[in-house]
């Protein structure tokens, strides 16, 4: 790992880990409470600090999320992390806040109308205004509360996403104050051209509120993005251990961009994370077995460097 | 794919299809010289202008390569096209001149003793000098010749290679006057920031002389590599169909970049490439029974974007 900085790349980026939600909740293989905590155990001891611990959703749609509140309830208690729950409405929100052991909301606005009525059954307006509601509730239950915008670079429905739209729900959003905002490639399409652009845009909207994006890797741009983004300020990065997440009917289909192959480009650019490689590394040969299956990731599967001399 | 082109990006680069030599070098399954020659059909089908046919090197050390005369012979006769023939040392450079089908000689410095020793008998300013003498020998005989440094971001050896070697070579390199000169990452370990400080660095150095790079996907970096060089001012990128290449001694250890990940992702950031998305695509399906393995590439897995509506 060089040590130095780079001039392309701010000091230091924040990495939240995803891989507990986005990660696991499309897995056709059912994980227990007690292996998401065990993943959640392992993020921690790689050095996480922010991490999706589950979604307070519908868990007739995503059933490996049925176990929501048994997860917040094991959460190991520490005032150095901040857990997020995922919620897509007033309902989700306040089953959240109510188990007392969610530190975030984190809200979703979608970029299509078409996205938004499948996903949670409103259009891409009154997303943003749900979104609204979910950061008042949890600001008034002294909560923080962050703001995604999914389908940001395309839609599997509509197809290319505007440049307008996205940041028409970005204005809506900042009104709200968010403690973050985040522009999320939903479905792996985003090339890194328009994430500079798109990123760029948001953070002149958004003033001192950061910004986060949150890619797949789909089509194996998921790197690149992550690269092109914090090029254009962006100060935080989803990521899951594994590249978990994707889904499970569609052979080959890549998740998230992993977090051990993000903190490889990272570090190595001289871009701190405060992640600790060998640690994600463990928690990958770790994860497999539990989702059965091999995973994405590629750093686990290549040898170190320079540590093994090959 | 959008039409537009980027302010972070130039308006076109030239792709350099590498999969029939750099690409099946390491393949342990024996592929015959006609589908080698299907493939480079295939290759030029998609729009590829310049293509590494083979290497005329030991065919006991590289088996896959024991063709090349063959492989020479059967080129397509094209005025548009140019056949490049990987050599490294003055008897290949012979060989590949005596068949008269060659265009350009690819010649290769190494930026490590230790790799050098090891790949060619050689340490890295013998290498520089050797590539030099290659050079001359195709200018002699009315060709052009290309010079690549390999290991310029890693050695498997020695561990991390220093700017000031690469530099070094590229200085060395460039007396001769190559047509181009490229800078490789042999086994994947570049990060983008050091790709963008050492491509400025060697454009400085190069003058009118193209900057071509060549990296390898073994950790997930290789498109941000990619797009870390073009926005340094790379005008070539060497990529393989179907992220062909890597040991097949490492299970799970990836390739060249893949021709259809990097035209997809440069495309859509309004980057031309002047290939055709769908016929490598076609290329990849035709390529993975041949080599008789799961080819890396990520594309030709995901849905059509935004054609196919999912």
């Amino acid at each position: 790992m060089t040590a130095t900085a780079s001039p392309f790349a701010p000091a230091r980026i924040e990495i939240v880990e995803v891989s507990p939600r986005d990660g696991l909740q499309n897995e056709k293989t059912p994980v227990s409470t007690a292996d998401k905590l065990a993943l959640i155990d392992r993020a921690l001891a790689a050095g996480v600090r922010r991490i999706e611990a589950t979604s307070f959703v519908n868990p007739r749609a995503v059933p490996q999320m049925a176990d929501a509140d048994a997860v917040a309830a094991g959460l190991p208690e520490r005032d150095d992390v901040t857990y997020i729950g995922l919620v897509l409405n007033l309902r989700g929100a306040e089953r959240a806040l109510a188990t007392g052991r969610i530190d975030q909301l984190g809200a979703v606005a979608v970029a299509s109308d078409a996205f938004g009525i499948a996903n949670q059954g409103m259009s891409s307006a009154d997303s943003v205004a749900s979104a609204r509601a979910i950061i008042d509730a949890a600001k008034a239950a002294g909560k923080s509360a962050q703001a995604t915008i999914a389908v940001a670079f395309g839609c599997p429905f509509s197809g290319e996403v505007s440049d307008d739209i996205v940041l028409e729900a970005v204005a809506g959003l900042i009104a709200a104050s968010p403690c973050e905002i985040a522009l999320a490639d939903t479905i792996g399409v985003a090339d890194p051209a328009r994430v500079a652009r798109l990123v760029a845009a948001t953070r002149a909207l958004a003033g001192a509120i950061p910004v986060r994006v949150h890619f797949h890797n789909t089509r194996g741009t998921g790197l690149a993005n992550v690269w092109a983004a914090i090029g254009a300020g962006a100060s935080v990065v989803d990521a899951a251990i594994g590249g978990l997440g994707g889904c499970p009917f569609a052979p080959g289909a890549a998740g998230n961009v992993a977090t051990e192959d993000v903190v490889y480009m990272l570090e190595r650019a001289g871009v701190r994370t405060g992640l600790d490689l060998d640690a994600l590394i463990a928690a990958n040969r770790w994860l497999a077995p539990v989702v059965d299956k091999a995973l994405p990731a590629m750093v686990a599967r290549a040898p170190h460097f320079p540590r093994d001399k090959a």
